[in-house]
């Protein structure tokens, strides 16, 4: 997601306690970041925020971090938590492809929640769900390996199938039409409350190694 | 599929060439039925018989069989036949429960077009591609084990990928829409031609072990 420039956005994140930003020092040890053994849960590309942020509301015995590349994106996640506590929520502001050098051994869940699907096929090894990202997953991951993926993108969730499923991952669960699954669990993204309401099929898988 | 009986039907079967009546003897060495030694592909559930019968024209270097159950389907399937000759084409009335008593490590494909999604969770051991299913299939491939599945229906298309992959089949290939594919190799059953007209999504996997 792209967003215009937001004036003082550098500012905003660096003085925001939610955002992490020495995190190279946490590699492999991030829950003293939370003071816990809870488990590790991320979203890369977590957009404006209205997932995690409603995950970690729902879920305070889970940690969450919450990954976005755009300063001018991240902004909107930080507007919202402005009186809001939640302990067990950080924000990184990174590129996801070094995510292997920043995490290690340590992650239980990622979600990647209507990621950029990257249509052109000589950028297929951009996209989160491809074998290039689930090779750098293998190394956070702690010991299960288990995304969660939704998507409203029928070529990025096709592709992504098959890339999971090549790679060794097993389904869990899979939805071709979630909206018409009356899921009340359902956390919604900002990108699916919108596509939802318009009628749009959104598809959902949990995968696990 | 149930349609109302056929007057004569039973006689119908029994006096055309192309429904394999002692199909017992033949169990390990159905090449011997049709003398050549081309890669057999089977059809359970064929129906009126327009994806085998179209298939067959369009490849007489494979064999064909396409089993059915019931008499009042399969003699639409022999009337189509009446005129034409296909020597790479067989029919089989049959249960497909029994298909691992019938076949031995003799099948290159299976398809399962359009298959009763038997919707009931108890019932779900007599869906065509439920692991009560796979098992009895894994003792009727040769060597590669593919499985080409089209079905119109949600609940059954999620469950069988399930199926399939926590079985251990990985995914040569998906289309979560298969009119918008374009595909002018596609062969359309009875039920795709009517459905895809209406605007109805079909789904296409094909799965390989």
């Amino acid at each position: 997601m792209r967003l215009r420039n937001v004036k003082g956005a550098s500012e905003l994140i660096e003085n925001c306690d939610y955002v992490v930003k020495n995190y190279n020092e946490y590699k492999g040890s991030f829950n003293k970041l939370f003071n816990n053994k809870n488990s590790l849960h991320i979203e890369i590309g977590m957009g404006k925020g209205d997932f995690i942020i409603e995950m970690a509301k729902r879920n305070p015995n889970i940690n969450f971090i919450g990954i976005e590349k755009y300063d001018s994106v991240i902004v909107r996640a930080i507007e919202k938590l402005n009186d809001i506590y939640l302990p067990n929520l950080k924000l990184i502001r990174m590129d996801a492809s070094v995510i292997d050098s920043v995490f290690n051994k340590e992650v239980d869940v990622i979600y990647l929640n209507f990621s950029d699907p990257w249509p052109k096929a000589r950028h297929s090894n951009r996209r989160l769900s491809s074998t290039n990202f689930l090779k750098k997953y293998d190394n956070i991951f702690k010991s299960d390996m288990k995304i969660i993926m939704k998507t409203d993108n029928t070529d990025l969730f096709e592709f992504s199938l098959i890339e999971f499923v090549n790679y060794g991952y097993k389904i869990e669960y899979i939805s071709l039409d979630l909206s018409a699954e009356q899921d009340l669990d359902n956390v919604m993204t900002e990108y699916e409350k919108k596509f939802s309401s318009k009628g749009y099929k959104i598809y959902k898988v949990v995968v696990k190694k």
